[in-house]
This record gives C-alpha cells, structure tokens and sequence, in this order.
C-alpha cells in the first residue's frame, strides 16, 4: 500500500484536482494499485485557514506520502500579504524541505493540437524536449538576499545566485541518465545541452566546467552541448527541434521551460515531475493557478491527469497504468474535445468542454 | 564637427562595419553633417594586439567621442583565456564606464520579412516592441561574485543580483518616457510593461515597487503592468502585440531581448542604443560576432546600418538623414535583395546577396 498526498491549492487548482483525483481512482481500481489518497493544504488556502502557506501538518504528512500531487498556488487575493507567508513560498518550501532538486517539464506537441500553437506547424512538428532543471538552489534559495537601506538613505534590493560542486553533479547527473534513458527508446542519440551564461556569470561558469568534467569522465556517450541562456531562448523559437533534453539552474529553468511548454501552444497539456534522490517526488503541471477563470469550470485539466501518469511511471514504476492515461487523454484529443485553451476556433469539428466533462471523458 | 568612434571588433564585426561605415560617410556627405570618424579596437582583436579586450586608448577615445559605433566582439579563440581578459569583458566594460545604463533595443517586424520568422505571420504582423534594458547595473556587476573553494573542498560559484532604488528610477523614467514619446507618435495609449520575478527575488520586488511608485507620482498617463519573466517569455510567444514598451533588468533584459528579436525572424536586421544620462551613446546591433560565418561576405549587414540610423537619431538628433537610412533599407527590401538569415527559400523573386552588396545597395 503506498500513500499519495493531493494539495489541490489554489485559483484553479482545485477543480483540476477533482478530475485528476478521478482519474487517479479509477487507474487505482482497474490496476489494482492499492494507493490510498489524502488530501491538505498548500498555498493561499492553507493561509487563509491556518496562518501559514506550507503548515507544518501538510510537510508532515507530504514526508509520509510516497508521492505528492499539486495543483497550484496563488493568486491577487494574497498579493499584499508579508512576503514570507505569501502561496509562492509555500510552494518554494515544500520543494527545498522534501530535497526535490531535479525539476523534469517536458514540452511534448500533440499533434492534434499542432494548429494551437503561435509557431508555425513545420517548425514544431514531432517537438518532445526535456528541460531538466535545478529546483533547490541558485537565486531562489541563495543567501545574502533582502532589501536594506544604503548610507546616502535608498533601498537597494539584493539576491545571490549560487551553487556548488556537487549541486550541479547532482542535478547533470539526472540530465545525463535520462538523455541516455531517452536515446534508448528513441534511437536518437543521447545529447545534453547546457545553459548557462558563462561568458558573464561566474556562478554558471562553475556550472560550464562541471558538466564538461562530468561528461568527460561518465557520460562519453553522451554529446554534450553549451548554449548561453539568451541564444537558448531565440533557439527555442528558431529551431525547437535541435534539442532533446536540456539543463539549466533554477531560474534560467524557471524562464525556459515556460517558453518551451509555450511552443507547444498547449501550457494546459504539460505535466512536471520534481524529484528527490531517491526518486520520490511532487507532481503538478506547468501551468499557475489561473485566478482569472477559477471556480468557472474552463480550466483544463490534463497538464494535471498527465501528472498523475509521470507519477506512476517515475515513483510508482507503474508502466502500463501511466501509459494508460496518456492513451485516454490522446483519444479525448482525436475525440475532439477541447478545453478553451487548446481551441482552435478555425478548425471544424471540435467540440468545447468544460474542466469537468474533459477529466470526466478521460 | 562630431567624433564618431567605430569598433568593429572580431567575428563578422568588421565585415558589417566597412557597410556600416559607408552608408555613414554617404550621409554624411549629402546631409553635411560634418562628423568625423576614427576607428579602435576592442574585444579579442583588441586582447590580441594589446594584452586588454578594452586597452584604456580605446576607453579615452571613447569618452572623447560623440558617439560609439560597435560592430560585435567574442569568438571560440578566446574562450580558454583568462576570465577578466575575455571580448566580453571589453563590451561589458565599456558599457560600464561610459555609463551607458539605458539599452534601447527594438524589436520590430520588417514587412518584406513577415515569412522569415518561426511565428506565424498573423502574430507578428505590425509588431513594433522597444525593451529598454538596464545595462550596468545587476547581476552583470554585482559584488560579491567569484568562484571560491568551500570548507568541504568543494568549488562554490557566486553571483549578486542587486539594485537600488535610484538605479530603478533613471531607468524607468526612460522607459515611461519613451513610452510617452511612442504614444505620441502612434496614436496609440502610453503603456510600459515591467517585467520581473518579484515572487522570488526580493531584488525584483524593489523593482516593482520603485516603478509602480513612479508612475503613481509622475507618469499618471502612461498604463503600467507587471509581469514575472517566465510568463513575459511566454506571452512574446503567444501574443507579443499586446506590448509596447517592456522595461528590466539586466538579465532578464538579455533573455528577453533576443527573444524578441528572434520573434521578427530577422536578428540581422535589428539595431540596439546603449545611452548615458546625457543621451551620449554607444550603437551596435543587437546580434552577435557569429564566428562562424565570419569573412565569409555572408552576414547581414543591415542591423549596423539601422544602428547608424539610430545614433543620428538620438545622440545627433537628425532626424532627416535617420529616416534616410531607413528608407534606404526599406527599399532594398523591397527590391528583394536578402542575406541568408533573411532569405525566405519558398519566395519568388528574392535575390541572394553577400554583406558587402547588400551594403552597398543601401
Ligand atoms: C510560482 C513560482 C514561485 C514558480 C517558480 O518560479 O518556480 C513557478 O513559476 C514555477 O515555475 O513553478
Ligand atoms: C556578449 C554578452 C556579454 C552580451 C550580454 O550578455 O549583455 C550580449 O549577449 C548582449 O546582449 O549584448
């Protein structure tokens, strides 16, 4: 018997959360997985009922948990709250707290959705890249980091973006193995690309240097590749295709993997996976919460059902029931139906559902 | 009589400034402008032939100039040289001592050029985006920063990013005010998009409330909005009209200025000021060196001309010969004449042609 938390959160997060939770029961039953849910608190709710985005009960139980399945945090409502209680720390916390360092966000085209995107169709055609991503360190969590004020009497506002050694081994190690992993089912050699901004910050020099020890030593082969972080996101735009799986600190993690979800024209679509070294992790899908089109049931939910299938492929090793769910959520696609996101209004016969007729056709 | 400063630097940067430089003595001599042109070095041609990417000859005849001209700097030669003697140290240099903290780089769709770009045309089409970037402060300069070896023996990497209020508030009054003079001239409401990642950084947070202060108190007319950087890079892609004037930081400047560009389909054709407080500046185009085409009469040459353009535009205020140059290059667009980087292989009646016909067309 394994345990998996939901933490619905917030905007949004709740009403893809129901659907998710369906689907995840109905695998549960037609597999025999014998997972018991439970659900707590995260984010501005969490706030709002006990004072703290990530209360100490939900930590507790999320280390208990075999796996964590979120939703998403956030919203106007907590804008003006003190910046350490606000949802966003909630979710950074609960990340460091559980060690979930390496961050996968696949951007995947369904070629039914090809027409969604703002790329042209040619350019993204067949695109399946993943962004690997550090989760636990660099400007997000680096210290000295605050807002004082000078001598003369302004405020000056200041952050560190850091890392060590053994944080990038850490997180290239992630991205050399499932470039290998990924090489092997597709037959496309393996590669790696590397982004950093070398030629200005030192910290992603160290970052440079680490990985080409790396793949020097362990990985020969693999090609590995650098780009900096600006050429990475015109290349993005220019030719998606070059890459397979890409890594990158935190922050250049945060900008890119966004911009590549977006390429797909389908946000809505991604699922993400955060992992420990163990191998346990978080679910959630790329997209936020959303607040402008909470509680209106338009939402869409697969970025979330497609989670539930990373989750059983990653931490539960549970092949054939994750691949049962990409399999539904690709026939309610040939299905036709659309959430208002992936809607193509030019195209002839699809048909537009809601949050909730979409989790339930899955 | 005004001293104009050409740095043509490594890669492709002579190639384009020879084009650059004729199109520049033309105008010179038909709108008798009186400017005098003297050349330098910087970069790694400048490492090679005086031991400094910036030699201090070239920083005192930069800051006797009236303007700098700039072709590109950097290439793979000198990427195993010593960190502080890199091409890059030199451009960044000079941007800091000549305090050229406002970088104006447009992102603009040349008609003739709708089908060059990744994006589909119906996105694009009328697009006229101004990031003004903030060149000399951030993460590029901060301090602490450096690579130091930790208690465990382990390398530690470290940058800071950090600003202060005044250094927020001179370069938001360029962006509102340039938002004002756009808005001006088209017509259309003043808006200044800020762009940061205030629910992470506390650096980005004083950024935010620096600039929402300013406009509250002296830019009441201009409509502010703020968005994260991750979802900025997504919205270029999904609807970047929705855009006038984007203003960032440093960093997220470099990212998301090249994804703009990129946007256009046509880097080689964009030009990009760097200003000080007296409007006194440098020009360069907003590509880089691209060793790998470089002597090879295949760049485009375009980018530094309309950078000529500009400089006449804002640091010679003539208007006459700015517009001029454009027009010229407008029309040999129309002509068909095309670089690589702007050849659309499915279009009829396009010319191929090399950087030196390209310039001299203009
Ligand atoms: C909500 C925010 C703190 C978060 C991040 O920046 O990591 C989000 O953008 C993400 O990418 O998961
Ligand atoms: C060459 C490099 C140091 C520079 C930067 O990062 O500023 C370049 O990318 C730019 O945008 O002008």
């Amino acid at each position: 018997m394994a345990t998996i938390l939901t933490l619905a959160g917030d905007g949004i997060g709740p009403e893809i959360m129901t659907q998710a939770i369906d689907v995840l029961q109905a695998v549960n039953k037609k597999f025999a997985l014998d997972l018991t849910l439970e659900s707590g608190l995260i984010g501005g709710v969490a706030f709002d009922a006990t004072g703290e985005p990530l209360p100490e009960e939900t930590l507790q139980r999320a280390r208990a948990a075999d796996a964590v399945l979120l939703g998403a945090v956030g919203g106007p409502k907590w804008d003006a709250i003190e910046r350490s209680k606000r949802p966003e720390r909630g979710l950074l916390k609960i990340r460091s707290e559980l060690g979930l360092f390496a961050n996968l966000r696949v951007a995947k085209l369904y070629p039914q959705l090809a027409n969604a995107s703002s790329i042209k169709p040619e350019i993204i055609k067949g695109l399946d890249l993943l962004i690997v991503r550090e989760l636990t360190g660099g400007i997000y969590f680096g210290e000295p980091r605050g807002i004082r004020t000078l001598e003369n009497g302004e405020q000056q506002g200041y952050n560190t973006m850091v890392y060590s050694t053994s944080e990038i081994q850490r997180i290239g190690k992630v991205a050399f193995e499932l470039a290998q992993t990924r090489a092997k089912a597709s037959g496309n050699p393996a590669k790696v690309c590397s982004v950093d901004k070398a030629n200005v910050l030192e910290v992603t020099e160290l970052w440079k240097q680490t990985m080409i020890a790396m793949q020097e030593q362990d990985y020969s082969d693999v090609s590995l590749s650098h780009m900096y972080a600006d050429n990475a996101c015109m290349q993005l735009i220019r030719d998606p295709k070059q890459f397979d799986v890409m890594v990158t600190g935190n922050l250049f993690g945060d900008i890119l993997s966004d911009e590549a979800a977006m390429l797909t024209g389908s946000i809505g679509m991604l699922p993400s996976a955060s992992l420990d070294e163990q191998g346990k992790g978080m679910y959630e899908p790329c997209h936020g919460s959303a607040p402008d089109i909470a509680g209106q049931d338009k939402a869409n939910p697969l970025a979330t059902i497609l989670s539930v299938a990373m989750m059983l492929r990653y931490t539960f090793k549970h092949e054939e029931s994750a691949q049962a769910i990409e399999q539904a959520v690709s026939d309610v696609l040939d299905d036709g139906l659309r959430t208002l996101d992936i809607l193509d209004k030019s195209e002839a016969g699809l048909i537009q559902v809601g949050c909730k007729q979409m989790g339930e056709a899955v």
